[in-house]
């Protein structure tokens, strides 16, 4: 890991300089494609080029874990259903399946930690354990744990890029994920259990208030401070938190754009952004999620989101709904005329 | 347009409940993809079938005018940038064309009223007159001149969809539509000029105050109540106003759906509305434009914007942004496994 903390720099600047002078010279009034142009400008800094090259192909990984505080009731869902979802994303009917075909995206599925076997399935197998231990009576990984994890992502990540993808987006499968979500959030953002805790797929508020006073507990049980990342992933988890995080480290040191998904991608930025500050900087918001604490963790990574829905499904599914924003904001600063090319003059 | 109008029916309301009710047994939890489920039962609606197909392929159609009241100073720039703006299109050099041939939507162009020729252009030539009457000294058009540019629009829609398309977009161009937009979204919705009038591309307090001022006097000296939609296109226009009220008449009349840009195709929507309250029915809302005047008008409509990216550009831009949001609605509806057919119990 500290192999890639090494290779990770911060957004060019003489590239997003040279893009912002450029969008003030395309035919439009100035600022007129908002939010569209500073994203482009960001771009334009991930990838060290003014224009950059439009960010394709695009890849949205499935990282996919099961979390042992299930154990506590936290969600209606049985554990089984994340062996089954994996099934339905090989078979391609999935939420995410139906977004990624209509946008392009390919899909890849990582079992990281899946508790029940799938060894059956076409996807990736980096198994790390089989869902990690209850974070609610012990930390959730050890140490070695967590790197392994960690080096799923990053190695994957190397991989799809030597593979020719030019964007990366996050997903995410796992019943129980948004406990261990809340509990990362809490830790980096300085939030209390209650403003970061959820419904997650939509629990009634009997089994919200339950999940809330188990956040609490462990936050005050484990009590790691925000400058700890990893020893925040042993007490918590999830695999698919520690892999997302190596995600997007693996994206910021290639120079290639990643875009989050919800409230899971949400924590593990955090985590990112504590190992190196500068990956935020390849990092682009795909949307808010309906979970609370999406949009505390949001803020913390000075982040806008680009789509916002209401959306709280995972997946990927708000990641691949933002990616044409992303290629269009890009497309736009590389093939728009300039005034000067196009004769016009106010 | 009498004819047009005896064509158009409400939503299919039994599609819709089919709809909702394949909604409740895809393979996500209930409601998780948010804004997207309500979208997808709307199309189901619009084309009376459920699922639906997915609405494509799609075509954004530019409607050009010029407006009279530049004369007054309304606007920063020359009123020849309207025709400069439509080679820039013609040449693919604009926004629009960057954004819809990243997102597979198709581009026309129609001069329904600029100012200065452009018969040279590879457009379609629809020209009604050659802009607006100024609306601070008299009527802008005459009830022919409305009827005139009504039928550009709901002929093109015809044309297109027999030629096979099966979603329209609305784009605009024409310097000063923002007044005139102003001036209608006020007679719809019952707001004072000062709420409803923005900046448009971009001026200063001091025209803003001058642009306000233009709209309170106008509004008053016109009078046009709510209930005479033709009138008010008489007495603001524009020509691109009354063409794309057409042209969302004729998407309504033939059962397909229409996206709405921003600002202008608010104001020719409240229009649309006030000729056939079934239309709305049919029209998706792109964006939310940074116009003050839009979320008013969206808002009397009934519509939610997809997105809501700060953008102030017009030329269908934040419609074509939104496209790829419409389908892939439409698609997870269509393409989503069902709890049964996955073999997932919960």
């Amino acid at each position: 890991m500290e192999e890639y903390l090494g290779r990770i720099e911060p957004a060019d600047g003489a590239a997003m300089r040279a893009a912002a002078e450029r969008q003030s010279q395309l035919t439009k009034p100035a600022g007129s494609l908002g939010v569209l142009e500073e994203l482009s400008v960001r771009v334009a800094g991930m990838t060290g080029s003014c224009p950059p090259e439009v960010p394709a192909p695009a890849v949205v990984t499935v990282f996919a874990a099961d979390h042992g505080v299930h154990a506590q009731g936290v969600s209606p869902w049985p554990q089984e259903v994340t062996a089954a979802m994996l099934a339905n994303f090989a078979a391609g009917g999935a939420a995410v399946n139906a977004f990624a075909a209509n946008n392009r995206v390919d899909v890849r599925v990582v079992d990281v930690g899946v508790a029940t076997p799938v060894d059956q399935l076409d996807i990736i197998h980096a198994k790390v354990r089989p869902g990690t231990r209850d974070l609610s009576v012990e930390e959730a990984l050890t140490e070695d744990e967590v790197r392994a994890a960690i080096a799923v992502g990053f190695d994957l990540a190397d991989r799809l890029i030597q593979d020719g993808y030019r964007c990366l987006l996050t997903g995410d499968m796992g019943i129980a994920n948004t406990t261990a979500s809340a509990a990362l959030i809490a830790t980096f953002t300085g939030s209390t259990a209650d403003v970061v805790t959820g419904r997650g797929t939509g629990i009634d508020d009997a089994t919200l208030a339950h999940k809330t006073a188990i956040v609490q507990d462990a936050l005050a049980s484990h009590d790691v401070p925000a400058t700890e990342p990893l020893k925040a992933l042993q007490a918590y988890g999830g695999l698919e938190h520690a892999a997302l995080a190596g995600y997007l480290l693996g994206a910021a040191a290639n120079k290639v754009p990643v875009i989050l998904d919800g409230v899971i991608a949400g924590a593990s930025a955090l985590v990112a952004q504590a190992l190196h500050p500068a990956v935020i900087d390849y990092c682009v918001a795909g949307h808010r999620s309906a979970e609370p604490g999406h949009a505390i963790a949001l803020k913390t990574l000075g982040l806008q989101p680009l789509v916002d829905l209401d959306l709280r499904l995972g997946e990927g599914t708000g990641a691949v709904l933002a990616y044409p924003i992303l290629t269009c904001a890009v497309r736009a600063l590389a093939e728009m005329a300039t005034f000067e090319s196009a004769g016009i003059t106010s």
